[in-house]
């Protein structure tokens, strides 16, 4: 067909300019996906798109918004789920090394962990450790995790290697540990760190004390005062275990953990308390009141046979409440997805009720409500213009996943780790198609397995049984 | 290096005769293993093999035996876990269309799921669920099921298609259904089905007497006196609900359903009970002495807060008890690996022990117990010389799977049905590196996926709520 040329400039300038100049410019586009948006409204679109430039999403909605832009990268997730990336709100991610390993022994952490800790943790252990759950997490589709443990600047630099984002609390415990000799070593050590990472894009260093417990009231009221100081969150062990709740009764004629906690003015806005299963409605008033975050670890919770923690309530209350597998010794696997299943399933069985906890409940706990325990929620947890482009992408057409009529159903009661597909944190994409594009997998799985012979000589000669 | 002819010779006669004619021939041979037998010692074999010839294990031992073997496919299996396959003892796999439709809603069988099949049930449907079903069990390491469900004589088509083993129990209920008016036209089809499957290598077809409570006295006669005349299973739902329980009770002057179904000489050595929850310790009594199977679905009865079956008591008391997924409008997934996890934590809960129900019970229910509970332990669910040959290998390189101190830990707590990798069923490569070899994987989702578009019309046109 020939066109006169006036006639042709003419059919250009409909078009030409539109691209040109029109279309904004971004980054990455997904598209053609079933949009999870976990706004406030829990705006969904059944074919609908997500638009990021640098590090931020810059739109969401349907399919048809993506003409406005001219993108670097555009990915056409062909109908799979687009959510937020789910957000960890409690682990030890290098614990991964000593994962298998002595399951299911009574009084495990005075018996068996500390002892092993003691001997074994060190900066190897802890980076080699990171590396593999930090694959894990990603393989899962978490974006975002809270850590509690030592040498959290080896962590930090793992978590900057592969390009998630983090919380990493500094252990702080009354007795020596292999990178602080006391609590006040711990202290200076999680300053230190403090200042290193301070403003960081990925990481917010914190301090971790342990738990109420290990821990005495001078220490972790200095903790609470300095954490305002610095601004910086304080993650700890609340409310776990009938021991902690005899130690501190003892210590403070009878109150319960988090009243204790109140009474000396350690809780506060900046505090993500881990588990809150022995909690009484006081309790839970008093973590709504001083605004704490918590961080709902049903899998390792059970497994250790603690009880479950009303975190249905606490949730119904609107207080902040994330979902957490605990480390790997406990929970024992590092996914997020593999607590859906186990937190709507729990909480139906105690309260009696087959409706109770129902899945888009599981959902916002494990996106939005991860990040209002974190204290994050105006920066991730959503699909929102102006947040953090952190995102995930789930395949709906594993065998596993087919049919989809309620995707938060097929989400919780369904998919498992292997069916997350892609995940961009911060804007960057991480993984495409299951494959990690920022780090070694294979070296990073070579050197834990190659760790485990560490592990297993110490063990063996200690006398313990591994098998 | 020069040899004189006899010596060569000589040298010769060690070696050539016997890889010539000393050497067995063999199928399969899979080295270099995690051998997990699963026999009465719970051998295991930690640089291990596995021979398969014609249907039949012919070896299992260290990895030495296989150089007396001639094999026509030797596998490498790299250090991953052989173990024997996983048995699901209680589904209704076609169902798979239906998943994630109307989660959660009480009273849901009678309310939702008996009006949604009275419309929806045919050969087509039967057909095209029960493929994706095989598909993501076969991809989830089950290699035998027990189905209860609608025109059997479809799904056993699927079954022989893909290459699985199964017990296929045609459904008998009082009421009309899809493929028979009333419970004696579904004594009729089960007959007819029985005559026609009564010699196949991988389908048992069977009675699926739906219920205690939704058949009657005179049923359940009938079908117990047949199973025995027809030397077949009978596979039934007993001890579920509280509802039941007041049917039964009202019937009978009081009696447990498991006290009723033996006060009318309806329980036998070919019964094999799903679920199991509400009994007591004279129901556990008298399922051990009528020597019944029992398929103990944990993931389904806690999603339905139906409770927690006393599966840890039976199995420590020498019941037959295996682990069964439910229908997938119930679990909501088919995969025996989904339940592991749960089954290991459910029961230290409740019994408010962590070392309760360790990973090794928890492997030994979904093998050789699952096969006790089909009462078919003297064919499948261990890796020993004689029995037939269904074998699965589990990756133990993926993140969430390393390292590996106890494999039975590393099973129960970490894996999921994605970290299956090869599946030998019969004898036969059905799975290799997770493509499933025997089937159209990609045709099967797609005739699903088409499928939903039915029952879409269908739902929406009854007024029900999809999302």
């Amino acid at each position: 067909m020939r066109f006169s040329l006036p006639l042709l400039l003419t059919a250009m300038a409909g078009v030409l300019p539109f691209t040109a100049s029109a279309a904004q410019s971004a980054d990455i586009v997904l598209k053609n996906g079933l949009v999870l948006t976990m706004n406030g409204d829990k705006t969904v679109y059944s074919k609908g798109a997500v638009v990021i430039k640098d590090h931020e999403i810059i739109a969401v909605g349907d399919d048809s918004i993506t003409n406005q832009y001219q993108a670097k990268k555009t990915m056409d997730v062909d109908g799979d789920i687009i959510m937020p990336g789910l957000i960890n709100t409690h682990t030890h991610v290098s614990m991964t090394v000593f994962r298998s390993l002595a399951d299911d022994v009574p009084d495990r952490l005075h018996r068996y962990i500390f002892p092993l800790e003691s001997k074994l943790v060190s900066r190897d252990m802890v980076r080699i450790g990171a590396n593999l759950g930090n694959v894990e997490m990603v393989k899962g589709g978490v974006t975002t995790y809270a850590d509690m443990y030592y040498f959290e600047d080896e962590v930090a630099r793992t978590v900057e290697n592969i390009g998630m984002r983090a919380i990493l609390g500094e252990t702080v415990i009354k007795f020596p540990v292999a990178d602080a000799k006391n609590a006040d070593a711990g202290i200076n050590y999680a300053m230190k760190f403090i200042k290193q990472y301070r403003n960081n894009p990925l990481i917010t260093p914190a301090f971790a004390p342990h738990a109420p417990y290990s821990n005495t009231t001078e220490t972790l009221q200095k903790v609470a005062k300095l954490s305002e100081q610095e601004n910086v969150p304080v993650l700890i062990h609340l409310a776990e275990t009938h021991h902690e709740a005899e130690v501190i009764a003892k210590r403070s004629n009878g109150l319960s953990p988090v009243q204790y906690m109140e009474s000396i003015g350690a809780l506060n806005n900046h505090v993500v308390a881990a588990h809150m299963i022995l909690v009484n409605d006081k309790d839970i008033a008093i973590a709504k009141k001083e605004d704490i975050g918590i961080a709902h670890c049903m899998s390792a919770n059970i497994k250790a046979a603690k009880g479950v923690s009303p975190a249905l309530k606490m949730f119904d209350d609107g207080l902040r409440i994330g979902l957490g597998t605990d480390g790997p010794m406990s929970g024992n696997t590092l996914s997020i997805i593999d607590e859906f299943n186990q937190v709507a399933k729990l909480h139906k069985l105690v309260n009696h009720d087959r409706s109770a906890m129902p899945p888009i409940k599981v959902i916002e706990m494990a996106t939005i409500g991860g990040a209002r325990a974190l204290h994050m929620e105006d920066k991730i947890g959503s699909l929102e213009v102006g947040k953090l482009a952190d995102v995930i992408v789930i395949d709906t057409k594993a065998p596993n996943m087919v049919p989809i009529y309620n995707p938060y159903s097929a989400l919780v009661y369904s998919a498992n780790s292997a069916n997350v597909k892609d995940s961009i944190i911060n804007g960057r994409l991480i993984m495409q198609n299951r494959r990690v594009l920022t780090v070694d997998e294979d070296k990073i799985r070579q050197q834990a397995i190659d760790y485990t012979q560490v592990v297993r000589d110490t063990v063996i000669k200690s006398g313990e049984q591994v098998l």
